[in-house]
């Protein structure tokens, strides 16, 4: 059986959606498959109109200048292009959160085509039990 | 043996403590067992008096307001309520941070009663060895 | 074989590498092997110079002042401390994330000496796959 991560987003900023491309990223490179379930705020951000402008983390602190300015000057991928990249190469399997979607009027067809499918959250748990490691973001 | 998961609640932002419920009750919809741990922030929110007001985490950006309003429109339970909920339900159980509650002289009878225990993290984190995943909120 | 656990430390807020450290420290109790990797705003935190001032989560809300003076109070050791201390006694290796230190021009050197290397995260999303947990903080 292939061994698999799975990726919970929940934070709409974009540092941690980087990070959560990032470590989906090193999954691949590892030859695991990955599962990301985007719900709340990151689910926002996969909407193809209206997403809202993505914020950084508070986590950032008072380097979020420094930090953003040279991420455009050496011209790092975004997260979403760091996924789109990725799921040509492994597999990357993301899917919004039901409950949210429903909650917010949000429909399939509104999100980003690399979201496969929307799911309930506890769908999501189930294929994640056997997962090698299990993080929210 | 029952399969489990743990979760670690560490923000005392309502949005966060809403997706931990939700998980919890994604877990128990699949016959895991559930421990929490709540410490730091999260821990005051469990306070029967003198809870701090509860905020929005700043992973929301700018839909914050929106996204509570129509919350409250659609009479989504609280995530203390969805928790009582899933106790009766399922094996839920909720262990409060010995360390934090001493540092900050809360007593267990000053906690909602779904409190179980007062423990330490080297215990919570014993008891998550074996869980299917261990997330951190 | 040792059991062992996974922290990957992404924020820069001091109450969070608090709570890292002090679950790093319970693993360390129960016999386990603790690998930390610090990447974006905490591996910030660890530059021996020039290390953006520490702020508080956001996850506070408004309890951050008097927790912080309580802290103060009562003497908690530091986070860096409290890792420095369970190093001696324990398994805890933290590593560097390549990939920010590299967009940033911070070298290993630059980092305080308990950040034993610099590695990639695909190397170690490989080290932890076989944790009994990971946790993203």
């Amino acid at each position: 059986m292939v061994e698999k991560i799975s990726i919970i987003l929940f934070s709409g900023a974009m540092d941690k959606l980087m990070a959560g491309a990032i470590i989906a990223s090193g999954a691949v490179a590892n030859g695991l498959d990955v599962n990301i379930f985007t719900t709340f705020w990151s689910l926002l951000q996969f909407k193809k109109s209206g997403a809202p402008k993505p914020t950084l983390s508070p986590d950032a602190g008072n380097m979020a200048d420094l930090v953003m300015k040279t991420m455009k000057e050496k011209k790092v991928p975004s997260w979403l292009d760091t996924l789109k990249q990725i799921s040509e190469i492994g597999n990357v399997t993301i899917y919004g959160c039901a409950m949210f979607a429903d909650l917010m009027g949000i429909k399939k067809e509104d999100l980003d085509p690399i979201v496969k499918d929307v799911i309930g959250v506890s769908q999501f748990v189930d294929m994640s039990k056997d997962a090698k490691m299990t993080l929210f973001l």
